[in-house]
């Protein structure tokens, strides 16, 4: 019924109210009223789009990542309307391995609505997940949730304000990197004049599983790492630690606030150290992933037979008053530094309930004392507020900006 | 057979010769003389590594690309025969889903060999090729081969020289991109002390197949281009146009001549012009990916059907005394621009017997009348030149540097 609640948004008061390029793209999509409907799970494997919750953070992890940031060029709130009604629409149909707008004529003299690269490939498990940042409501005058605030300062951040930040964010994920990266671009092209790229992120290899018992992909240390993840389908953590329940205002309640890090590894430091000293530093083995004192990779952790000061240890919740995170993290690399090394890391995700009970004393911590320290470095941040799941005939964000 | 040639080529002389970085990378591989074998193919496919040519050239195009350029550090060749004999050995272990040095045990006080993020994985057809610019034999006092020179600049070429040149180039393909940075990673650390990286590029979708008769991936205009592609299993064709003859040194017979541009494409541009427009650019439907004329994607070109300054006109072999090449090319997308674009576009890999007759006269009819000339930029460059296949026991270059 995903094509139902399509027509009915775009039938509906809320498209002709924008401007600009949002609502030409939303008129693009009323063009053909029916597209040829697809039969997406065949295809490769669709998610559902409307729901409780945003697909995306308690999704299983898929592949790859693209994920970027933007700076609203306006600061008008109908023109933000109409841009995330016309996002909301595309979203419904990308998801669904649907064309944008259903395909143009040649006969037409306007470009077509959808850029074309995504064209006969599957939906490769596509979600696109929406957030916003503190100065998304400092900018529109609306009020944020008492839980967004910008991060502090961690020590030895080095933060690059190029790709820090952000007034919106959309994190794409997908089995398949082209079917991620066409998403992101078509929802810059239906922005255009609301909101520019500020930064945005390819992520080539997932590291974090949020599926139980799966083994858990290794990180360009070479280490499984983050393996006690909340999986997707406890639905107790997950209401415990990470969709946000009454106390938050009501557009984000089954929503989540999101932490963004891009975290350099010094990889060649790295490689030099021993692996005695490298799984020490983790409190794990580096080829089975199993905590010191186990032998297979989702065996107990035993903080006492830890390192003091191992990462395992530091970063568990039992470390930390039971603060945790759901993680999705990916793999990077950016070329090279200019130094002959390559810039590659950890593009880490955390969603939580409560940053101050998740990713920020998490961090402290790590930040105080963990040995990792030595070998990777903060370059990257942002924090957003994720709405809760949007229904069939709403939009992202509705509930904050009707 | 592989490891036999590996413990004769680290037991011979060569790997002796060489000093610091590469040699203690050589020795570390000698630790383990035995490593486990892997059954490689049931792992998800290897492509043999030794052969008459250098696999990843005619190997049926993977889906993902890591490259990376490489600048001496050293003018010695005896410790570039090293690396060489060590990335040799690296690579025969890595295309087989093995550790590079057959794992280190923790009880030892040294690094791992293996940096160790794709233990687990298998091959994902990983090939690595290797190349040398026209610095390398500057630089080494190398007599180069005659048809290796650096290429002419073409008009509205705006190269940026940290991503142009390099004295060697190391192209990884693989289906899954943790395994093609992986092993590029691991090349860069034993190459430490006599390589740095220089630039490196990943590519995380495929624009072009050798595959006869298979579906050319799209690129990110959305259109499939380079369709009349010489196919991996024409013979005829691969040894008229691809791999050097006896018209080369005895080190490049089998060998073939590798130019890479980095062509940023200004996408917000193109997703502006009409389908018309675009179709006429191109000279084929962007649906079906037909030429002019015909419905299917490899309907054949007929010239008189085209727009007369179209791409495929233009860039036929027909067009151009029969000038013509092997494509390997992928979609990129590194970041955005700071102007609230992306930063994307095609990473163009062509392969020819001659650049003469390859890439540079179709270029230069590319770079004077193409109409894509408005939407794309070459901005990154290279030419090198790589040996023919490397023979159990052997190395790359060997007979260049012995």
């Amino acid at each position: 019924m995903p094509d139902l609640s399509r027509r009915r948004l775009l039938t509906g008061a809320g498209i002709v109210v924008g401007a600009g390029a949002a609502a030409a793209a939303g008129a693009g999509l009323v063009r053909q009223a029916q597209p040829a409907p697809v039969e997406a799970d065949a295809l490769g494997g669709a998610i559902p789009f409307h729901g409780a919750h945003q697909a995306g953070i308690a999704t299983p992890v898929q592949d790859r990542l693209y994920f970027a940031a933007f700076d609203l060029s306006t600061d008008s709130r109908e023109k933000v309307v109409a841009m995330l009604q016309a996002w909301t629409a595309a979203a419904v149909r990308l998801t669904a391995a649907q064309e944008v707008g259903g395909g143009a004529t040649g006969a037409e003299p306007a470009p077509p609505d959808d850029t074309g690269e995504a064209i006969g490939l599957p939906a490769s498990r596509l979600t696109l997940t929406v957030g916003f940042g503190p100065s998304f409501f400092d900018k529109l005058k609306l009020p944020g949730p008492e839980r967004l605030k910008e991060l502090p300062h961690f020590p030895a951040d080095k933060l690059d304000p190029a790709r820090s930040g952000g007034d919106v964010c959309v994190q794409a994920c997908a089995d398949d990197p082209q079917v991620a990266v066409h998403a992101v671009r078509n929802l810059v092209r239906i922005g255009f004049g609301t909101v520019s790229v500020r930064w945005s992120q390819l992520g080539f290899g997932k590291t974090s599983s949020t599926t139980p018992d799966a083994q858990t992909p290794r990180n360009l240390m070479g280490f499984k790492d983050g393996t006690n993840n909340i999986a997707g389908t406890d639905r107790k953590k997950l209401d415990e630690h990470v969709w946000v329940g009454d106390e938050g205002p009501e557009w984000m309640r089954g929503g989540s606030y999101l932490v963004a890090r891009r975290i350099r590894m010094h990889i060649e430091t790295w490689d030099r150290t021993s692996l005695k000293e490298q799984e020490d530093i983790f409190g794990r083995t580096k080829r089975e992933g199993a905590p010191y004192g186990g032998t297979r990779e989702h065996d107990p952790v035993v903080l006492d037979r830890m390192p003091i000061d191992s990462h395992v240890r530091l970063a568990s919740p039992a470390s930390l008053s039971g603060a945790t995170i759901l993680r999705r993290g990916y793999s990077f690399t950016d070329g090279s530094d200019g130094l002959g090394r390559l810039d590659a890391g950890l593009f880490f995700l955390a969603y939580q309930r409560d940053p101050e009970k998740g990713f920020i004393p998490i961090q402290r911590a790590l930040a105080a004392t963990d040995p990792l320290n030595e070998y990777i470095q903060h370059v990257g941040s942002g924090v957003f507020a994720c709405p809760g799941g949007v229904r069939p005939g709403s939009f992202w964000g509705q509930g904050l900006l009707d």
